[in-house]
C-alpha cells in the first residue's frame, strides 16, 4: 500500500506556476491518497537558502503557504497537511542518516554545486539539504514523492540511502521513487523571459492571490510573438506566452479560436489578452474567495495544521523508536 | 551563574586514563556545581565513528558508561545525568547550527582532517560533529565545559557558532570556554606504547573494572627503565611508567621511598610492581563494589537516567522553543 510525501517550501504567496507545477497535483494525489498522503511545508529546510531566508517572514510565509493550498482544494481533513518543523523526528532521523551518508556522495548533488558556486561562504546546511530531505520522506515510509525533475538525484541518493540502512540495520524503509507532474512543467513568465519564478522577480510572476487589475496590468504589457509587428501580420501561437496560458485557463473552443485567428490575423493581441483574462479571472476568483475565507478566519488553519502535526507523528514516532532500537539507542 | 556540560563517549569500559583524565574530575565539578553540571553519554556522537560504532553494543556501552561514572562516586541525584538521544533537542539545534556554520569551517577541524585521513568514505557525520557538539553545549547555555586539549579548536567554534547565531537572531547564547583538567593528562599505557588508550588494545589499558589478577598479570610484563639490567643496577623513577603509576595511586610516603630506592638498587623492580598494586588495589576495589551493586540493581541505573533525561529537558525545553521563536518558525 502506497505513501506519498511532498515537501512544500514555504516561500511565500505561490504564482500560477506553482499551481500549476505542483500544487494542483496535490489536490488530485489527495483525492486519491487521502490520509496516506502527505503534505509537509518545509521551513527547516527554508533555512538553507541564506538569500531567501528571513526570520521576520518565515512563519508568515509557512502559514501563507497553508492557506494557499487549503484555498486551491487541498482538505486537509482529508490528506495530512503539517509543518516541518513541528516534528522533530525529522532531524532526529536526519542525524542518523548523516551518519551513514558519504561526504562525497553529498559534494557531488548537481543542486548543491550550482547554488554553493553562487555564495562566499557555503553553509553545512546546504550541503546537508538531501539528508534532511531523504529523512522527510522516509520518516513515513513514504514510497512515492511528487517531485520536479530538479530533484530526480536528490530522491536516488534517498533510494541509496534507505538501501544502505537497510544493509546496515535490518530492513525498514522502502526505496521510493519521484514522481513528475506531466502537465504544465514549464509555465513560461509573463515578463517573456523563461520559466516563470519568483527568483526573477513580480515582473515575471501571476500571483495566485494577485489582484486581477494587477494581473491585467502585467498581461497587457507581456510581449507576444515578435514577428507580429502590425495588427495586420498572422501571427505564431506557438512562440506566444499568451497561448501557453490559453491551454492552462480557456476553454476548448477559445483555445481553437486563438489557434486559428491567430495565424490568420483574424484577432488582435490585445483581445487575445482580454480572452485570456477571463479565462485567469474565472479560474482565480473562487481560488482567492477561498483564501479571504481563511484568512479571515485563520484559527481554523492553525488548528488544521495541529492536527495535521499529531497525525504526522502518528505515523513517525514508532518508525523512529524502530530507527533507535535498531541503531542501538538505549531504551529506558 | 556558570553551568557545565560534559560529553561522554560511550566506548565501553573505562580504564584508569579516563578516570584520571576525566571522570574524577566530573565527580568534582559535581560537587561544586551541583544541579547546574550535566554530564551526558553521548551516543549520538558515536554513530560518527564506523570503527567502533556497533549497533549490538551501543546499549549496552551507553548504560555501562552510566555505571561506571555512578561507581567512581558522581552521583545523579546531585548533578544531571542524561544519555543524548533521549532528549531530542539536541538534534533539532544540530540542524539551526548547521544553517549558520559554514562547510569550510568545518572541512578546517584537524580532528576531522585527521580522521576522515584515515576513512575510504567518509560519512557526513564526521563532518557535523562539532556542529551537534556546539549544540549539545549551547542547549543548555553552558559556559564551562572539561574537555581534552584536542577538543581546544571544537570548542573555540562552538563560541564562533554562539556570536554568529547571536548576532543573526539576537543574544541568545554564552560563549563557552574548555576547562582542561591539570592532573594525569597523559596516563601511559602499561604497554610502554605512549598514552594509555583503548585504541591500542587490552595490553595497553588498565580497567577501572578489571579483575586485580588480570592487573596484576600485566604490571608483571610491564617495561620499566631499560637502562635497569640487573636487579643491582639503579633505576631512573623519571622514566619508568610504574612511578608514573605510583604518583596516582600510592601515598606520599611510599612515593618518596620509591624515587630514592630505585635510585640507588635499594627496591627491586618486582617490589615496586607489587607496592603499586597494593595502591592500585585500595583505588579500585571500593569503585568495583559500588560496580557491582548498580550492576546488581540496573533498574536504579535505569531510573536515574530518565530522571536525568527529565531534568535536561526541563532546561533544554524553552531555550529550543526561544530559539524556534527567533529562527521564525511557526507557533500553533
Amino acid at each position: 500500500m502506497s505513501r506519498v510525501f511532498s515537501g512544500i517550501q514555504p516561500t511565500g504567496e505561490p504564482h500560477i506556476g506553482n499551481y500549476f507545477g505542483a500544487m494542483q497535483n496535490y489536490v488530485k494525489l489527495g483525492q486519491e491518497y487521502g490520509k496516506r498522503s502527505l503534505y509537509c511545508v518545509v521551513d527547516l529546510h527554508a533555512l538553507t537558502n541564506p538569500a531567501a531566508f528571513d526570520p521576520a517572514l518565515l512563519a508568515q510565509r509557512t502559514l501563507d503557504m497553508a492557506v494557499a493550498n487549503f484555498a486551491v482544494g487541498l482538505d486537509p481533513a482529508q490528506v495530512i497537511f503539517f509543518v516541518q518543523s513541528h516534528v522533530p523526528e525529522h532531524q532526529e532521523l536526519s542525524w542518523v542518516f548523516t551518519t551513514i551518508t558519504p561526504v562525497g556522495d553529498l559534494e557531488r548533488m548537481t543542486q548543491y554545486k550550482d547554488k554553493s558556486g553562487q555564495l562566499e561562504s557555503v553553509p553545512a546546511g546546504l550541503l546537508m539539504y538531501p539528508v534532511l530531505m531523504a529523512a522527510d520522506i522516509l520518516l513515513y515510509r513514504a514510497d512515492t514523492v511528487p517531485v520536479g525533475e530538479d530533484q530526480t538525484q536528490h530522491i536516488e541518493l534517498t533510494r541509496e540511502i534507505a538501501r544502505k540502512f537497510n544493509h546496515s540495520f535490518g530492513e525498514t524503509f522502502p526505496e521510493p521513487r519521484a514522481v513528475y507532474n506531466k502537465q504544465a512543467l514549464r509555465i513560461p513568465g509573463v515578463d517573456g523571459q523563461g520559466k516563470m519564478s519568483k527568483s526573477k522577480g513580480e515582473t515575471s510572476t501571476i500571483g495566485l492571490f494577485e489582484p486581477m487589475d494587477s494581473i491585467w496590468a502585467k498581461l497587457r504589457v507581456a510581449p507576444t510573438d515578435p514577428a507580429r509587428v502590425r495588427r495586420t501580420d498572422p501571427g505564431n501561437p506557438d512562440v506566444c506566452l499568451i497561448f501557453d496560458y490559453h491551454k492552462l485557463f480557456s476553454d476548448l473552443d477559445t483555445i481553437q479560436m486563438v489557434d486559428v485567428e491567430c495565424r490568420r490575423a483574424g484577432i488582435g493581441c490585445v483581445d487575445c489578452k482580454k480572452a485570456v483574462m477571463t479565462g485567469i479571472t474565472a479560474h482565480l476568483t473562487p481560488i482567492q474567495a477561498r483564501g479571504e475565507e481563511l484568512r479571515a478566519d485563520l484559527d481554523s488553519v492553525r488548528d488544521a495544521l495541529t492536527q495535521g502535526a499529531r497525525e504526522a507523528r502518528a505515523i513517525a514516532a514508532p518508525v523512529m523508536e524502530e530507527v533507535r532500537t535498531k541503531v542501538g539507542f538505549l531504551k529506558l
